[in-house]
């Protein structure tokens, strides 16, 4: 990836200085969705804590992750409850999503939602999967996603919940209806962990009853560790022992198992995210709302989707050069071209200075 | 994994200390093939330095730490030399054998020098490798490797150098003529660098000249750190820009990147390395010499492969259950059994523990 080039992903910071002329410390970055109270204290805490045993392999087995994973899952859980065997950590959701991707890939098709994140075409093209493009209508806000008809019992549906980039939450009835029609269904729920518990739509609870169901989890937005990488899958034992067999024995990193046991049990830092989230998201929604031309997508994730009627790129690049501020086109998802574009909710003071820049930029 | 299995790799400290009834803090492992002088106080700096970029994505490109590998594998060319490009990190050296294992599996025979590294055997069954094994002799101490013939233009090797467990080093020489006659050959050398660099049989110089080979490395053995997973491969950068769309974005965290460009540089533990290593590899070779009914093997590693007269399942219990040590038994390795053992070679005050258990247990 050269400098000249926009980023594939939110967060290339290194491109968005160079177009700034400044260091990457100094771009404002609203392209990655990334929590920005955090790492809490007690992720770094933990890490320092354990910098030596890094002499030492991780034990394949991360036995104390998933039973951290494991009981904050069954918090979340209606009725039942699952063992740490339900649970796989992974090297990020990214990696997972190699294994998920394999597996979807052995289908006669696999159901995409578009837009999509990018990541997604990257593992299903990993394995020859026959994609089928399925395009969300994104003015639909106010209806529930109505589900693609498979071609056949041999089907499988990659999904995210809440969508993004728009920041739909889709509810988990729609989505219990596709474990009754596709053979697989993989719900990336990167994003739920920024609703509180009660409003979230997660199929956490229906996965002992439905073996065709995969959850992928992400611990590195809402706890700000993408740099540490970590995220969990949620299947059935069988299955996940499969990817474990097929990937390397010790794909998440001491530091990582770590923070990860710690921030689970970070109830306060859970609580002053939410709070600010529940804040700042319709300031910021507001703010957006109020220039001419931008017509903000109502969100429940930490980000916001924002149709333009300026040419996104030459918006991207004004706000570099002129604010030092990064958003994020969204080019690389092909149905949606640069009309679009997408930030992350940050700091009030943060989101104020995106404000009074696309204001002055617009006007 | 439960604790009442024997581990399937080398540093499973919980099983063990279950077996001796004590923490795992206070077990002596002598199964795990780590430089016990580390990890640098370079890493570890560098690590501390870095806690604060981990709310950031890593860059996918890796410039940096592509650019300071590049760098040091220049120093061990013998002519021409390496541009960043043809250098890929990983998260670990076993998240890239996954990857070579998948190239390997496409051809129709794969050639595995056995004994060999579990997780070879990993990689290419989970890509359905026709692997094809090739029974190293072991006592054959004296004489270079004799090269199998392969079934067809279509076949692969895989092997490492120096060789694991049995800590013999093949001539790069005999490796060249693999090249002349396989369609690929990846070559692990995953404990090359604890030779000083005029001593290795390194196939680096002329991975310009075969865009056939694959050199696996890792970077956490020579400096302790297999808790932070960090290795690289060297190969032609059409096939690791492969490599690179197979896999996810961000399989190296941040912190192995930035320990990783600290250690490289870390001349002076290095050379602490060798210098170790050369005086206390033979002190612990005659020390398991003298005892009688063990027969260790010649070895250029940080580790050293012994025959025994005895159970070595028993040794291995007896051992940790009297003496609070472990030893790497070769039952993971299916062509040895249980007459073979295989010991890290650790500082001369632990060695001296070893001898003066073994010596205590045999008599």
């Amino acid at each position: 990836m050269e400098a000249t080039h926009s980023p594939q992903h939110g967060g290339n910071l290194i491109w968005a200085a160079t177009v700034a002329n400044c260091s990457p410390l100094d771009i404002l970055d609203f392209s990655a969705s990334i929590n920005p109270w955090g790492p809490p204290v007690s992720a770094l805490t933990a890490i320092k804590g354990h910098l030596r045993d890094l002499n030492v392999y991780p034990n394949p087995d991360y036995r104390q992750l998933r039973q951290a994973i494991a009981t904050q899952v069954n918090g979340e859980m209606l009725h039942e409850s699952i063992e740490a065997d339900w649970i796989l950590p992974g090297n990020g959701a990214a990696e997972l999503l190699t294994w998920a991707g394999r597996e979807l890939a052995q289908l006669d098709a696999i159901y995409l939602l578009t837009p999509a994140f990018g990541d997604y075409w990257r593992t299903l093209n990993t394995f020859d999967g026959n994609v089928v493009e399925c395009p969300l209508s994104i003015s639909a806000v106010d209806v529930d996603l109505t589900l693609p008809q498979p071609l056949n019992s041999r089907s499988g549906l990659l999904i995210n919940n809440p969508h993004n980039p728009t920041g739909r939450l889709f509810s988990s009835q729609i989505l219990l209806e596709a474990l009754k029609k596709f053979a697989l269904v993989v719900v990336d729920e990167a994003f739920m962990d920024f609703l509180r518990p009660n409003q979230q739509q997660s199929l956490v609870s229906w996965v002992k009853e439905y073996e065709n169901l995969v959850i992928l989890r992400s611990l590195t937005k809402f706890y700000s560790l993408p740099g540490l990488r970590l995220g969990y899958a949620i299947a059935h034992p069988q299955r996940l022992q499969k990817w474990q067999r097929w990937r390397d024995p010790w794909p998440v990193n001491s530091l990582a198992e770590a923070a990860g046991i710690a921030v689970l049990e970070d109830e306060k830092f859970q609580q002053q995210t939410w709070n600010w989230l529940e804040q700042s998201r319709p300031q910021l929604y507001q703010g957006l709302a109020n220039i001419s031309g931008l017509k903000p997508y109502p969100s429940v994730a930490n980000f916001i989707f924002i149709e333009s009627d300026y040419s996104v790129s030459k918006l991207q690049l004004n706000l570099l050069k002129q604010h030092r501020i990064l958003i994020r086109d969204c080019l690389s998802f092909p149905s949606l071209g640069d009309r679009y574009f997408r930030v992350a909710v940050r700091k009030p003071a943060e989101n104020q200075r995106l404000i009074q820049a696309l204001t002055l930029i617009t006007s």
